[in-house]
């Protein structure tokens, strides 16, 4: 049985243009294929006319059309208008909406001391819908929508990415929708999270294996140096599914770090919160972002102390009790300062383990000796340390990025060996 | 004179499912927009031909067609072939490609103890390029492809968004891309940047100076409490350019603190760099996020000398001199306790302006006195400091993001506000 076929529309002019990037799109894709619909296209439009229509005539070919944007009360907004056009319907103005927006734009006008005369046009607007269309309830002042138009069920939604998300909500539980959903099946997803590894590595273990295929789709992805395995399985392939997983994993096994969807940073916090650890940071050329990426995780402040931003020398000898003379003979970017900024947070912070990150992000700062990339880091526990060095490729985001990266695995690959377990 | 228009279709299976975001289409069409091409839509497909055959089509109906992704070596990787076929025109082996790539294969196979027969089908198969095309160089093994096809240009470049970026520059050189932009008129972009206005404020001020149209498109972006207004100025334009803006800030002078692209962290750093003036940072709730903003700038290292994440209370204690007795009458959420940590970091690490953020960030940790969202902000320099408090809306993420800004803006508005200025 095939999967139902799905195409996402979405219309903003500043984001057709690049200015911003569309959070709609991969938000509503990934929502239809985890319920077993196939995400078959994403089309961007802006506010021109002819491309929404162009863009519905095709959407409307699939089974279920996602539409975004353009529900505002100006006349630029002409997502209902086009959509009731490409449906082959006319437009009605509800009395319900027209009485719950007009009462919400009354408050608002009230509270502007604007007369609501200056609202009108654009309440009734926003309450003008389709012929047959279902309101999904308001964001703001303005309408989700369902209808069925002819083999199409078209949801249409508001632009911004929370209201977008809330009214989803209600657009999967509402009759039509729920009919195209009758008709999927979803698919179990499998993940495997690798550090360590090529992305090509990856990519010839999946293809030694057999590859895509036969009821499982596998997607890699590499960020910052992890590679994100997502293993999209059918029903029924389950076996082939199993199969393909250990044939990826037998090449990769040292490399395997998670089988599921806990942020590395979230790991770390947990193995420390299982032994009652604390932890802190000492970074330079990561600028925090190790401490940001930390704290991000409710719940952190239980395992997570805090951390020192040494940029300056001078920070690192106050803050980290670094000594002078060893910065002297070493310089800030080498092993023994990351291990002594280690050590300090540790002991000014009062830490259990605590992990540091010394290094040159560029674009300026390097030479032969020490060029740009060059990364030290150390990660020290009571029942032990670990230390690594690359040289990361990338500009200096991506230096950045990979350090801090580079740093969680550090110290979540030296709490996993303390536990008599190969990391 | 019309702008030529132009289509973008990228292909990612990953892409479509929304795995990962598409940066290829934002950095295409913004690449297009400042040339003076217009984006009209952005397509994103994954591996299926049908779905990438039906974009294309569409595709080539436009001035120029820029595709990405799809240009590996496997089967899987159709753009080529179906770009060939959306033109109407066969394919050929190029020699110097396939003698060209070959040579990287060989070379390749050698260092991983491979047999060259097995990379020999992709060698020829990426060197296989439609009659009629130009090629703009490899990246990795691919080649990029420039193709006049009918009235369409069509330029063909690799997924990976570095990569991309690379051949891009070479395409826009190319003879055929040459011509497309020679029929187009770069626009003149004017930048505004709004500090604390709503971004309904800005819209509805916009609106009253009469809006987008006669040659001038605005757009408005709120990013975490900045609203960034684009106003892209087609030629001619210039006097209703000047009027829709000075009509724009004449309502919201106030809130407008920058007419550039400089980031706020940027603006922090040269109003400190301009005095000679050294800068640290205190942080709780944002857990290094302002300290990472500052340093993800080149030749931060000036300025700024590092901070303190101070996430539990032993820490703000510690490292930063705060009174146990001030924390445990105010508590760690607290404008005392912020204005301690901000001179706490000031002193500890020796600079001459710092900044401190304190607050609760949830979904935990919130109470009816103090709610989640509630933030205290100080920023303290050798002329008098500048205080804050807020209760931010959002989730743990939003939170965290708007008080890092926040505080930025802050000690933005202090450094400018010494200046004898209005801020």
């Amino acid at each position: 049985m095939t999967r139902p076929r799905a195409v996402v529309v979405v219309t903003g002019s500043e984001l057709v243009r690049g200015d911003r990037r569309d959070l709609n799109g991969p938000f509503l894709a990934a929502e239809l294929l985890r319920r077993g619909v196939e995400p078959a296209r994403i089309v961007i439009v802006g506010d021109r006319e002819e491309e929404l229509e162009g863009a519905l005539a095709e959407g409307l070919r699939a089974d279920l059309c996602v539409v975004s944007g353009g529900l505002g009360p100006t006349h630029d907004d002409r997502t209902v208008e086009l959509v009731a056009r490409a449906a082959g319907v006319g437009l009605r103005l509800d009395e319900g909406l027209h009485r719950e927006i007009g009462g919400i734009s009354r408050a608002f006008a009230q509270r502007m001391s604007r007369p609501y005369v200056d609202f009108e046009q654009g309440v009734r607007k926003q309450a003008t819908i389709p012929e047959g269309a279902l309101s999904l309830g308001l964001a703001g002042t303005a309408p989700g929508l369902v209808l069925e138009a002819g083999e199409c069920v078209v949801v249409v939604l508001p632009g911004p990415p929370g209201e977008l998300q809330r009214l989803w909500r209600f657009a999967v539980e509402s009759e039509p929708v729920r009919g195209i959903l009758a008709r999927a099946r979803p698919p179990d997803v499998r993940l495997l999270r690798f550090f360590g590894a090529s992305e090509s590595a990856v990519a010839k273990a999946l293809a030694d294996a057999g590859g895509d295929g036969d009821g499982v789709e596998a997607t890699i992805c590499a960020r910052d140096f992890e590679i994100h395995v997502d293993m999209y399985v059918q029903p029924g392939a389950e076996g082939r599914a199993d199969e393909l997983t250990s044939q990826l994993v037998a090449p990769l096994d040292r490399y395997l770090f998670s089988l599921d969807e806990r942020r590395v940073e979230e790991l770390v916090l947990d193995l420390c919160g299982a032994r009652g650890l604390t932890l802190a940071t000492a970074e330079s050329c990561t600028g925090g972002m190790v401490a940001e990426r930390l704290t991000s995780v409710p719940g952190s402040s239980r395992v997570f102390l805090g951390g020192v931003v040494a940029y300056a020398d001078e920070v690192k000898k106050a803050e980290l009790g670094v000594p002078a003379e060893l910065l002297e003979r070493h310089g800030a970017v080498s092993a023994e300062t990351a291990a002594a900024m280690a050590a300090g947070a540790r002991e000014r912070l009062g830490a259990d383990v605590a992990v540091a990150v010394t290094g040159i992000a560029g674009p300026d700062g390097g030479s032969d000796e020490k060029p740009v990339g060059l990364v030290y880091l150390h990660a020290e526990s009571p029942f032990g340390s670990r230390t690594a060095d690359f040289v990361f490729p990338g500009d200096r985001e991506g230096i950045r990025r990979r350090a801090a990266v580079t740093a969680l695995h550090l110290v979540r690959r030296l709490l996993a060996q303390n536990r008599d377990e190969p990391a």
